[in-house]
């Protein structure tokens, strides 16, 4: 993996860069879909072309359990078997044992939990994520982390911040391959001290980017965005940053602002299934019955399939019929509003005029959906 | 409309020939895809295109209860709604009123019906058939009919085609655009002298084609097939034959050898979101574990999108874990199948070797998926 820094924001930590990876560059700031289990719901890789996706995410704990890491491995991997020829960065399965697990063990050896899907029993340890993520074979892959619940206490914490350590140790030492890069993921709850502790024991190992991981679980906003800063300080420059799991375009631009390079979150996607759009002028719920007759697309500054085809009124009567084709035509602008707000983040940031650029973005949200 | 027959086998019915719409032109045989409301289901316009599909059809019905005809109309008719710019045959509504509403009045006049959705009273006579059919803008539309039960006592059905005949009459009269091609639909239910009658009547009236109705309702395959010959019988050779609601590839190649032109069925669509996909050499159940590990396309004879990029094991795993795009490209592949049947069907007619195509498709049918 190569990560080049192209500009440095004047006024704030921003920036923006290029990254080259086996399967295809991209700049950054970049966001990058959920494909939970080896699909972006909804949509098809060249609908995700077309929306502007440049790398996608794809959950290790989802594919490990179904249809099994080893059958995709057999298959020529991941990019063969879901036909996405583009960069894929895998989790390392930690957040979904902690998150979507009925009963789960944590050792100093890693976790025993029962899958979600049929209570089978299974084990997986820093060795065995990354041996999976290999098999997957992802650009980039994650070191194995405990992600602590919200709120922790101290001490529970600390001694997780240690496990944590330990296990990016074991992740990086169980590592074989070359083509691909592996990130480190920050832990420490919402503890300014243990945030550092991570990311310093963490920056004094090599990884090829870091992560800040434990985020967006219940904090408040003013709590993320405290932590995210605090974190920021403590890592290198010239390596890719990489928020977890966050979040909504607001949250997107302050991580930026911060100097946030990645980010990842089932929003724009899970809305898009919900009905709730992104437009310029703030959400849109496609339900209301106000869009019966609208003849106008969801957005009139979109240039996507959707907005480009469909008038609200279809996209309603889709939506309210339960069609399946509603969930990829809400798919697809969604994703198209995220790449367009990433871009746009980043022409912000290479003309120096990111503030200006937020400004006009606050401003045209108050305003509401015409 | 324009229909023209380019071929007439030299040993049976089958025929083939080009139909003129104001929304395009295409050769029949030819199989309609169910757009039942507005959408034919899980595939988007371009899908359908690629698909080898030329003209859809859409539920009267439906459309008229959600999101309304007029809504439709004034948003500039269903081809631009829906974004299908080519052509469209809309249903009279009357098998839906018959076979989904709860509680139902037949009168002379029309139908009084309630919703299967909320529970609403509604009429529809031939009118109000031709009224809304009008307001949609189809390209073909359909003269309203009642369609009998199976089985239903000979006494019922006669007076029922004399009710059909007098509809066809009165959906001829209110007929106003000029712009739209009407089509009759015989009825008499399983009775000879009854679809002899109805099809008398309704030939002496300036229909542009002639439907059978009536069939699929639960009778047998022959009968079915003896039903479609001896009405045959009874149309003008010079109007296209349109067979409403069958069927499977066996029924289709058999109608076209009885001499019918048009098919409409759901069951390429349905199928595929149940995991069914045809084949060259038989039906496949693409949840069966035997494909967990195959490499192969669905079927290694088939072009289309989803055999060109996808395996019988991604296939299944998205049809396992219910992913989305699971049921578009399921889709995609039975349209592509159907489409190219069609095709196939065409050229055999042309190239007068009909039953040396039929030999050779029972006999991969029943070589079994390898």
């Amino acid at each position: 993996m190569e990560f080049r820094i192209t500009h440095r924001s004047k006024d704030c930590r921003a920036r923006t860069g290029e990254i080259e990876l086996p399967s295809g560059d991209f700049e950054t700031p970049v966001f990058m879909p959920v494909g939970t289990k080896g699909s972006v719901k909804a949509v098809s890789p060249e609908d995700l072309g077309e929306a502007g996706v440049r790398i996608i995410l794809a959950n290790t704990y989802h594919l490990y359990l179904r249809p099994g890491h080893r059958i995709i491995g057999r298959l020529g991997g991941l990019h063969r078997f879901m036909n996405w020829s583009g960069p894929i960065l895998t989790d390392s399965g930690g957040f979904q044992v902690y998150s979507l697990t009925p009963l789960r063990t944590i050792s100093e050896k890693g976790v025993t939990f029962q899958s979600h899907i049929d209570g089978s029993r299974h084990f997986i340890g820093p060795e065995e994520a990354i041996d999976i993520q290999e098999t997957l074979g992802a650009d980039i892959i994650m070191a194995f982390d405990e992600c602590v619940p919200y709120p922790s206490d101290y001490d529970y914490v600390r001694r997780s911040v240690e496990l944590t350590t330990s296990w990016a140790r074991r992740s990086l030492d169980r590592k074989r391959r070359s083509d691909q890069a592996l990130f480190g993921i920050v832990q420490g709850g919402m503890y300014a001290d243990l945030r550092e502790t991570s990311a310093r024991e963490l920056v004094k190992m090599a990884f090829d980017g870091y992560a800040l991981g434990g985020l967006s679980v219940g904090e408040d906003r003013a709590t993320r965005l405290r932590v995210i800063s605090e974190t920021v300080d403590f890592l290198p420059q010239d390596k890719p940053v990489y928020l977890m799991g966050v979040g909504t375009p607001e949250d997107l631009i302050e991580a930026v602002i911060l100097g946030v390079d990645m980010f990842d979150c089932v929003m724009p996607t899970r809305n898009a299934r919900n009905g709730t759009l992104f437009t310029t002028t703030g959400k849109m719920s496609i339900r209301n019955a106000t869009y019966a007759e609208d003849g106008r697309p969801v957005d009139e500054n979109c240039d996507c399939y959707t907005c480009s085809n469909y008038s609200r009124a279809y996209l309603r009567h889709l939506f309210m019929a339960r069609e399946i084709l509603s969930y990829r035509l809400n798919t697809i602008h969604n994703l198209s509003y995220y790449s367009r707000l990433m871009a746009d983040l980043r022409t912000a940031v290479q003309e120096d005029r990111l503030f200006e650029y937020c400004t006009k973005f606050y401003g045209l949200q108050e305003k509401g959906i015409g």
